[in-house]
C-alpha cells in the first residue's frame, strides 16, 4: 500500500478493542519510524515513553481527554521533546555524528558554535517550543507507519501535561510532553469516527500555486 | 518500498541538479500526502504554497540558508499556518465536515463552541504557535511521499520569514510562514550528505520502555 491510500485508510480512533494487542515487532517497526526523523540541525531533540502497564495508565487517566483510549488501547506513546538546548546536549550529538561517519572529531564545529550562540541568546520556553515542533515530525512517521500496519492510532494533544511529566519524571530526563499517540485495534462498535467519510479542504484551496 | 526503506532513503539533500523537474503528476501526489495530514481538532489550520517561478524564487535568495537550492531546485513548497483562530475560520471547517458527512448542521456545536472559548481566551502569537505545529504534520508527510517516488527534499526552517510573508503575500491570505521545503533530484557531485551515514539516537536511547 501507498502512503496516500495508508493515510486514506486511517482515522482518529474514538475507542479500541482492549483484547487486543499490538505485537513488539509492530512496535518497533513504529518506534523505527519515528526514531528516523529528521530533526532541525540533526539534533533529534526529543524520544518517545512506550507505557503499556495498567497501573500507570491508570494515573493518566484524569486530565486526558480520552479516557477510554487511555485505558484500553494497546501501548501509549508519549512524545517528549527537550527542555532546553545546551552545549552539552548539542556536542553529543554531534560527537555521535562524527564518530559514526569516521569525520575528524571537531568536523562540525563552525556549525555547532553558531546553533550555540543562537540558542543561547534564546529562553528555556523557546527551546522547548521549538523541539517540540520536531517531536511532531516523529508523532506523525509514527503514526504512518501504523497505518502502513494497519494498526490503529490516536494522535492527542488535550491532556495534563503536567501530570504525564510527574508520573512519567520527565524532568529529571531533561524532557517535557508534548503529544500522545495511543495505538492499537478499533473496536468498531464503538468507533464512532470509523465509518464516516475524512474530510479535508480541497486541494484548490489548499495548495496554493504562485505563478 | 516499505516507510522505513524510504524514511533510510532519504537524506536533506545538499545540492539540486537544475536541469530536473518534478513531473506534475508527483507533485500532486506529494500535495495530496500533505493534504491528508491529521491536524489538531481537524481544523488544517496549514497550506501549502507551490513556488516554481525563477523570478518570484530569486526574491527569497537573500535571507535564505540553502540560496543554491532556492534557486536549483525543482520546486520550493512553502507551509504556512494560520495567523489566527477565528470563529468563522472553526466555523467553516465544522460546516464543510457537516455537510460532507451528510450530518445535521450544529452536529459539531458543543464540540465547536468548547475550542472557540478555548482559543477566545489566546493570543494569537499563541494561536500561530499551536498552527505551526501542525505544519509540520504537513511538511513530513509531503517528505515521506516524495522519498516514496525517490524525490529529493530538503526540509527548511532557516529563512527570512518575513521575507517570505512579504513576497508571497501571506498577511492578506490570513497566513504565516513556517517552514521550507525543497525538491527536486540531488545534483550528487555537489550534493556532499547524499554518501554519509544516516546518525541517529540508538533505539535504547530514543524509545524509552516505562516498565
Amino acid at each position: 500500500m501507498s502512503l496516500i491510500e495508508n493515510l486514506n485508510w486511517r482515522h482518529a480512533t474514538k475507542a479500541y478493542d482492549p483484547t487486543k494487542k499490538v505485537s513488539e515487532e509492530d512496535l518497533q517497526k513504529i518506534l523505527e519510524a519515528a526514531r528516523l526523523a529528521p530533526t532541525s540541525s540533526g539534533l533529534q531533540q526529543f524520544r518517545v515513553l512506550v507505557v503499556e502497564n495498567p497501573a500507570i495508565r491508570a494515573q493518566l487517566v484524569d486530565g486526558s481527554l480520552n479516557p477510554e483510549c487511555m485505558v484500553e488501547c494497546s501501548h501509549v506513546l508519549v512524545f517528549a521533546a527537550w527542555n532546553e538546548y545546551t552545549p552539552e546536549r548539542i556536542d553529543a550529538i554531534y560527537d555521535r555524528t562524527t564518530e559514526e561517519r569516521d569525520l575528524p572529531q571537531g568536523r562540525f564545529n563552525s556549525y555547532t558554535d553558531k546553533i550555540k550562540e543562537m540558542y543561547g541568546n534564546q529562553s528555556k520556553e523557546a527551546h522547548f517550543n521549538h523541539a517540540a515542533k520536531q517531536s511532531y515530525i516523529g508523532l506523525v512517521l509514527a503514526m504512518a507507519q501504523a497505518a502502513e500496519l494497519k494498526i490503529d492510532t490516536t494522535p492527542a494533544e488535550g491532556f495534563d501535561n503536567k501530570r504525564i511529566d510527574d508520573v512519567l519524571e520527565l524532568e529529571k530526563r531533561g524532557l517535557k510532553s508534548v503529544t500522545l499517540l495511543y495505538m492499537g485495534y478499533s473496536d468498531k462498535q464503538r468507533d464512532w469516527l470509523s465509518t464516516m467519510k475524512k474530510v479535508r479542504n480541497p486541494m484548490e484551496e489548499f495548495a496554493i500555486r504562485i505563478k
